[in-house]
């Protein structure tokens, strides 16, 4: 047998594999393909991949005996059990050094216990997470590589070439450790989830507080997407509101109003909770999924329960309406991924993590589904500060939210005195205003907590006196008569 | 050995366990104490148990010796390996047919779990929610009893001779099944968060907007008191705002305002993301925790990020306003118990558990943190209507909700215009808004998911023609020429 030819492996020749093929070999690397029903292999190199530097592979062994080494093997498969399996197949196959590869949406903590397992067995194992749908795996996706850091020298020319591209620089970069890669796909997603609501949300309040037809809101997401909006889910949020039906009328409003949720945006949420950081528009927009599945329940409830009435001519200056929409919408999408860098900082910390952040915010610039000019902006703030707190604290995205406030407090002022529902605005700035707030009503939360559990509080600094010492816990006896503090120190 | 004489034994003798072997003695039982460290057994039967029916034990043997038969053992110690261990040690010494019970703060998957193990063994295994604090403990908590039905006839008189009670009634009935009681238990822990976060955001905005003082807002706590926010957690909020440090300033200024979050209130948010229940309330109210933990960024963030300026005189009609709130508040608060008992509706679902709605109301009606006049209306309307599918479409909440409106909104809107965060608040009246909408924007939402993902959706039932038929998932060609739909049913 000759030397092997196949630049990389790829398991799984669903629309995103093969789209992934097709675009590497576009590149000049020549794949071997696999996939578990052998028949789709054949089917693909008779069709799509005729004439294109692509081998077919009918076994993994067959898969691997083709490769060059380090053998370099992407698997596009079911998250769960079905990478567990490959894996424990693709084994016995290999040799110290290769490199396995998962690009399904898996979970990041599968991909840690599948790091450290390969890892004892010499394999270098990379969760990479891949965002941009089948055009984008096509042309370009966004790809979020971590796992073992040995194998990124020898995947990052071809990961690099297959990835989208923003202003030449492509937006794909060695994430971090173990589950890294996956876990900042994870965030993506969630701040898709919220990206998505606050769409939703600004399309509700045009059409039921401003009483905008479908056609003329496409026509504001028109003009908002050559703003500081520009960015992907605004412009298919414009083609979609003026797509009509065979009868003429707009299709989106045929379409039932309940959306799933049992996925990624889910897992952030949860992870959010769990490391004790306040991603609140995450959480917001899952639940507004989970509040829009029990249809008919809102149906029944729409039958009894009251609200205001939405006057006609309720928005007299139309034009003052949108143009405060456009900045509610552009502030609470930036508490949105403030809240998600929150979160990612938080994790690097827990799990101890080397991130980049200049580099996660390039590769959410283009390919994937939250890509935006915004994003440029958020790449352009983390490299020049890349220790920056928080986004807040970058003087562009101060100003730029200093300059939307007040339209922002508007429209929620709105949308709450006419009834209309926004969850994720309202969170957004019930965060912005916390977040800002140097005291918070905590402290009477915290004497709740010690009087009726002894819970024990601390002191402000600035209020500290000899019997309430600062970094002490200290319980007193509330109900005692006198009004006297008794306070003793104790261990929590 | 004359025949043994303990109705129940009781291990671990931190004050939440003396206080429940007291107060079972109060009622005539004898209980038998043993706690690890032995010495603790000795002290508490030569102090606080002199003179009562309570039998001390050195070993798990001596305590299991001293029951009558079938054993009744209340295990009150750490939640995790300890509940394990104990389980351990105890059962070379029971028989088929004995209970064992966790009256500790367990996570409902480890009851589960126990349940099961030790029904393979012939014990019965009880996990049973106790809240109320030390002063519960002694003078009757609320109980929340699940898990092995068999138990049930052998513990209730005496948990319900112990328990609060409430107009004469205990405020402790059977749950159901396996961790069903630890869950319950878990969703009051949840719902507790939420309500003191509520009264949090009520104190802020009375201290920041309505510029009152901590004694009169201790006033307006006590005439709250009197009406339909009768609460044990008003009531001590009261008596906190008017105790005093020994300068004569109120105690509650110089607190941390930072709260800890890593306990039932966030199991409860993420099993209400697991199950698909917007439990937004108690989401934010555990976000809210966090966001107050992260205290020192709060400090930088305050002094970079700007805000509306309160005036003095932001309040003309001060009283007005005090309505208002309280309205608020209310209203509210009847959004989160609607939304924890949304959650136990579907729990009981997903989990196969049956409960009884009205006497998880009556359990939390007194004995527990929780404890409200309010909780006497919600067991009535459960009784009055055991299928009740939401508190919101009983006439009582109804009517409720309804007159508190205009506060309601009113009070958002000026935390809004102000810049006084009201997460909490906010998300109610989100939910609200959102619970009694017919259709929600998720239509669009829907459309996103199937223009970049190729998702599908399906139509309204309405909205349904011979190419958008009901039921199925249809895929759009969203970017094709000419804006007709191209249908194409498929499985998702």
């Amino acid at each position: 047998m000759s030397a092997p030819k196949g630049d990389i492996g790829l398991i799984g020749l669903a629309v995103m594999g093969q789209n992934l093929i097709l675009n590497a070999a576009d590149h000049g690397y020549t794949v071997v393909a696999f996939n578990r029903t052998v028949s789709k292999v054949d089917h693909f190199l008779a069709n799509e991949a005729k004439g294109k530097s692509i081998i077919g592979a009918h076994s993994v062994e067959e898969l691997v005996a083709n490769l060059k080494r380090p053998r370099r093997i992407i698997l596009l498969v079911k998250a769960g059990a079905a990478v567990d399996a490959f894996i424990q197949s693709l084994l016995p196959h290999l040799e110290k050094g290769d490199i396995i590869i998962d690009g399904g949406n898996s979970h990041f903590p599968d991909t840690n216990r599948r790091f450290e397992e390969l890892k004892e067995q010499g394999i270098l194992f990379v969760g990479s997470g891949v965002s941009g749908g089948e055009e984008g795996a096509r042309y370009g996706p966004s790809l979020m590589p971590g796992g073992h850091k040995d194998a990124w020298p020898h995947i990052k020319e071809i990961f690099q070439a297959i990835a989208a591209k923003s202003d030449g620089e492509p937006c794909c970069d060695w994430v971090g450790d173990a589950g890294a890669g996956h876990y900042v796909k994870m965030v993506h997603n969630g701040i898709e989830y919220g990206d998505m609501q606050l769409i939703c949300e600004a399309y509700d309040l045009l059409k039921r507080v401003g009483g905008f037809e479908d056609k003329e809101i496409s026509d504001i997401f028109a003009k908002w997407n050559k703003g500081v909006l520009d960015s992907f889910l605004i412009e298919i949020s414009r083609d979609i509101l003026k797509y009509n039906d065979t009868d003429g009328t707009p299709l989106v409003e045929k379409i039932l109003d309940t959306a799933g949720q049992k996925g990624t945006g889910k897992w952030t949420a949860i992870n959010a909770l769990d490391l004790g950081m306040p991603v609140t528009l995450i959480g917001e927009a899952v639940f507004a999924r989970c509040l829009s599945a029990i249809k008919s329940e809102r149906t029944r409830a729409s039958k009894v329960l009251g609200g205001p009435t939405i006057p006609k001519d309720a928005i007299k200056d139309k034009q003052a309406f949108v143009d405060e929409l456009e900045q509610a919408l552009y502030a609470s999408k930036i508490i949105s991924y403030a809240q998600g860098f929150m979160l990612i900082r938080e994790a690097a910390r827990d799990y101890k993590w080397d991130l980049n952040f200049p580099s996660i915010a390039l590769m959410w610039r283009g390919g994937c589904i939250i890509r935006s000019v915004f994003l440029g902006e958020i790449t352009a703030a983390y490299r020049q500060h890349p220790d920056l707190e928080n986004l807040l604290f970058h003087p562009f995205f101060n100003n730029a939210i200093t300059k939307a406030q007040s339209g922002w407090r508007s429209t929620v002022s709105k949308a709450v005195q006419y009834g209309v529902p926004t969850p994720a605005f309202s969170t957004a700035l019930a965060f912005y205003d916390g977040y800002r707030s140097e005291r918070l009503p905590a402290n009477l939360l915290q004497a709740q907590r010690d009087y009726f559990g002894a819970h024990t509080f601390q002191v402000l600094p600035e209020a500290a006196n000899d019997h309430l010492k600062v970094g002490s816990n200290i319980h007193v006896n509330w109900t005692g008569k006198g009004g006297n503090v008794s306070a003793s120190s104790y261990e929590a």
